[in-house]
């Protein structure tokens, strides 16, 4: 089969001259890729007619699809309506769906309808509009010779919407893209290079059709497998059994599939034991309680926390001995120990998790350099502690110590 | 004069596929508006001869500069060097330079040194090579019939610290690109219609060569002042004396210039004051802690916090009184201000500062519904508290709430 090719082409001056960060189109290659659709150039132009023009009639002769995104608002310097009118030698006409829907739009939210905004509804005859449920900006969808023009708003929510609801159906029935099933499996505490080795006989006993790509990031690396076939059903029971074989070599740096997040997968695993969690936080500032209170929800699992930036607090707030500072230091294995069970006493929680270390830039000595970062877990009945060696850099080592907090209280509640 | 023309140039197929994020482009488009150049392309290929090659020509076509970024590992995916070389009818010859360089940049950190990195020094006889001083992968310089081509490598520090070292000066001297001066005003608790209202008759005053960009983002306008002349000492004069004249109208919202963030702002105002504070977090759930711990330097000033995600925290931890949370609740001025004076109690802190409210998506009533949030300020000599309504979204009422309680604290700290 062909592949079906595609280009990403954004309009407007704001990404040209670097005021915002386009990330639309990273989204939008990743779905395409998901869909087996061949990504082949990404482009960027700004509010101008002969440049989109340009723009548009080199797509055409590379791709088989063009997904364009921004220039639709409703002032003249938004250009993409008319362009493609013009591009398509089409009229544009008011369309009566879109009006009602902008005039309820506007409505729903007490703001003034204007004359202004009546322009969101004009579109080119010719082509058919996609409902933006979530904006005023129609999408737009062109066909010509086999190839597809989709316009769609540069809002990311509206954008995202349109891609899922209505653009990706098309585009897959369109071109009769082979099935395709993904299934991400995200890992944390080894390196690529390390897991890598780990799985390689799994890796290599993968059948043709399934595929594997290692996706790294910041303490943690996602196995995406990529399975293509004629039926959905069988692919994800295959994808399922490789899962199985894998365990044995990696269940340990597993914790979750798909959207899930560490501190989400910690959340679920707290929720399904019935355990309440406290954070005592030195070097990671409120990092960690940040994490976990951004998941929504977390208050059946998440008593609270302190911060004890300065030695005092260590002892007035969480009853740390004033001799383990004096003879270990508030960087050591017995402070962060006594953090870990004086917070989880403070909030009655059943579980206490700490960090104590040296962020940087400043602070390091001979002994216990910048990156120089214990962590400790205590539930009542063990507590356990860690040392980290991390970096220079001030941000990444708080980053990272919120990892491994994160994946010692994972691994200790795995047990 | 002639408008200088650029067009960015990234390259590799993880960008194509959605693998990362180009934050690169994004960051050279900002310094060449700066710089007073046109980025008037954006341009994303794979790693394919014909697509890179293809891109090289349209590009000279259009622009006067070519900004590329990536393709230089040492691996034969990585084709970005030989297709200069083949676009510009050079030889590829081992760099004795770049050579040295690679192998002491391996010898330094204990990495051994295989033949494959060899490769990092073979480059294009007509180039003048760029020296990388933070990694292996050299820039390189191209310059035929009065245009620019410069390459470098995509790892984003080796490629800003290249730009700012060598490519920005040798650019703005090959094409004498005018003294522009930039200064960056940074205001936070107005939006930007509002803010504009305000300095509408500054803004009308300002002189042709000195040009005013409003650029938002979340809880933060930024004014971006652009004077354009000959000599920069005195368009920094020029621009500083409108600065003193927008005063009056803004200088309440106004918390820093260029590289300022809220947090070091109010950070350097507790140092000056010779103040500390300390924080109580209940729906920002550490994310306050967590921006002010981000600033190196912060245990000067910061003594540390609590987030008592539970109303029994709030009463044994932080000393609010339970009648309190009977009569008024956790949402509530009367709470929010006992937190405030309880945590700088708690810390021995000069101020304390806390926040209470609901971050959805659930919690909500009729009377509080979701993104009602109470913030307040404590110093021993005066409590104040602020209430807000904020989305239906849930970080960005964590996002917001920051923003508001950092604000808070520098207003307070003005007074």
């Amino acid at each position: 089969m062909k592949t079906v090719l595609a280009e990403i082409l954004t309009i407007g001056d704001e990404i040209l001259y670097g005021q915002i960060t386009d990330t639309n189109s990273q989204w939008m290659s990743a779905e395409l890729d998901e869909l087996g659709i061949r990504v082949i150039r990404k482009t960027t132009v700004g509010d101008t007619e002969k440049d989109i023009l340009e723009a548009f009639s080199e797509a055409e002769k590379r791709a088989d699809i063009v997904l364009i995104t921004g220039g639709l608002g409703p002032t003249n310097d938004d250009l993409t309506m008319p362009m493609l009118a013009k591009y398509f030698d089409s009229k544009i006409v008011m369309n009566q769906d879109v009006l009602n829907h902008v005039q309820y739009f506007f409505e729903r939210r007490g703001r003034v309808f204007t004359e202004l905004n009546r322009n969101q509804a004009l579109v080119p005859e010719i082509a058919e509009v996609l409902h933006n449920e979530l904006g005023t900006a129609p999408g737009t969808w062109y066909e010509r010779n086999g190839k597809i023009f989709v316009s769609m708003p540069g809002v990311p929510h509206e954008m995202k919407n349109l891609m899922k609801s209505l653009v990706i159906p098309k585009l897959s029935a369109f071109f009769q893209t082979p099935v395709i099933y993904h299934k991400l499996i995200k890992t944390v505490g080894i390196g690529e290079s390390y897991l890598a080795d780990k799985i390689k006989p799994w890796e290599d006993s993968l059948p043709k059709h399934i595929s594997l790509a290692y996706l790294p990031s910041v303490g943690h690396v996602k196995l995406r497998l990529t399975a293509v076939g004629d039926d959905k059903e069988i692919l994800k029971q295959e994808v399922q059994s490789l899962i199985d074989d894998l365990m044995p070599m990696a269940a340990k740096y597993i914790y979750g599939y798909d959207g899930m997040t560490l501190e989400k997968a910690v959340g679920e695993m707290l929720l399904a034991k019935g355990k309440t969690i406290a954070l005592a936080e030195s070097c990671s500032g409120g990092y960690v309680q940040h994490k976990i209170t951004s998941v929504a929800g977390s208050s059946a699992y998440f008593q609270g926390g302190v911060v004890p930036y300065h030695n005092d607090h260590k002892i007035n707030v969480l009853g740390v001995n004033p001799d383990t500072l004096v003879q270990f230091g508030a960087v050591s294995e017995e402070c962060v120990k006594e953090m870990a069970e004086g917070v989880r006493k403070l909030f009655k929680s059943d579980i206490g998790a700490a960090s104590s270390g040296i962020a940087g830039p400043d602070g390091g000595t001979e002994d216990k350099p910048v990156g120089t970062v214990w962590i400790a877990y205590a539930d009542g009945e063990q507590t356990v502690a860690k040392k980290l060696q991390l970096t220079q850099n001030r941000a990444l080592n708080i980053d990272l110590t919120g990892i491994s907090v994160l994946n010692l209280v994972r691994k200790s509640l795995k047990q």
